[in-house]
């Protein structure tokens, strides 16, 4: 069951569900929509759409390496890159802290690149299910930028603070 | 450079980051001293110190076994464990939604507990680090379901809808 492909393939969706439940856990509401949003923001309804295919694009990514030999690296970065996707949400709509996104999705961007490239070494169309996650995640880091430029006055939440 | 130990030590530790910094960006703060907790609840100086160790430990079993055959099971696993390690402290202390929290904290222990025992299948030093994280996830685990019962009346936070 291990040695095939559906049962890694899940493991790594499960990972991936992780992180899609900041998603549902911390949705943008009312706050996101009065915030300046630069003219080209993508769609709200792409949201979801583009991170459910990319869940699934990377699921099947490591699913197809994960009984290679050498695939060690790319799934220690496919690890690193799951990590900081956890980690955005919760920071930027969890806690409105608008810098330490901005970090976070430096890291992202740099495990996402680091993973597309460490897939392309083990196995072709494994890389090649990374690139739509690293073009999202440029676009998304952009966003990010313009969020940071265009909205000075956001004042971080502090959930420990509040009754 | 990336064939050593260090390196993919530190990519690890990096992964690790990402789960440590929820615990820096969501402290506990007043709401959590104000919890009914159970008599065996851990002193907080322990929490810090022991979820160093366990960083460190699980960095040096991820290194210790990326460049080995066979390794990308647990390598998956390992994946598994950080993207749920993160995910826990937002949705409690950022939404304090006690039942998500549980829920999370049961696809956490399940993570270990196999991140674990398929470490210990690629290497025996790798599979023994992971043995503390383990014993502390179980006892976080009960700690959580000892909260959730002390606590009926905790109302979750919604970020979303604060202005």
């Amino acid at each position: 069951m291990i040695d095939g492909f559906w049962f890694p393939f899940f493991v790594f969706l499960g990972a991936c569900g992780a992180a899609a439940a900041t998603g549902a856990m911390f949705p943008p509401g009312r706050w996101y929509v009065q915030l300046n949003k630069p003219v080209w923001v993508p769609p709200n309804w792409l949201f979801p759409v583009a991170w459910s295919s990319i869940y699934l694009l990377i699921s099947f990514a490591g699913a197809r390496i994960v009984h290679l030999e050498g695939s060690g690296v790319a799934l220690m970065f496919w690890a690193l890159q799951i990590a900081f996707n956890t980690l955005w949400t919760p920071i930027f709509f969890g806690l409105r802290h608008f810098r330490a996104s901005l970090i976070v999705m430096a890291f992202l961007w740099l495990s996402v690149s680091s993973a597309m490239l460490a897939h392309f070494y083990v196995d072709v169309y494994a890389g090649l299910a990374f690139v739509p996650y690293f073009l999202w995640v440029s676009v998304a880091g952009m966003l990010n930028i313009a969020m940071y430029r265009l909205n000075p006055n956001i004042k971080p939440l502090k959930p420990a603070d509040l009754d």
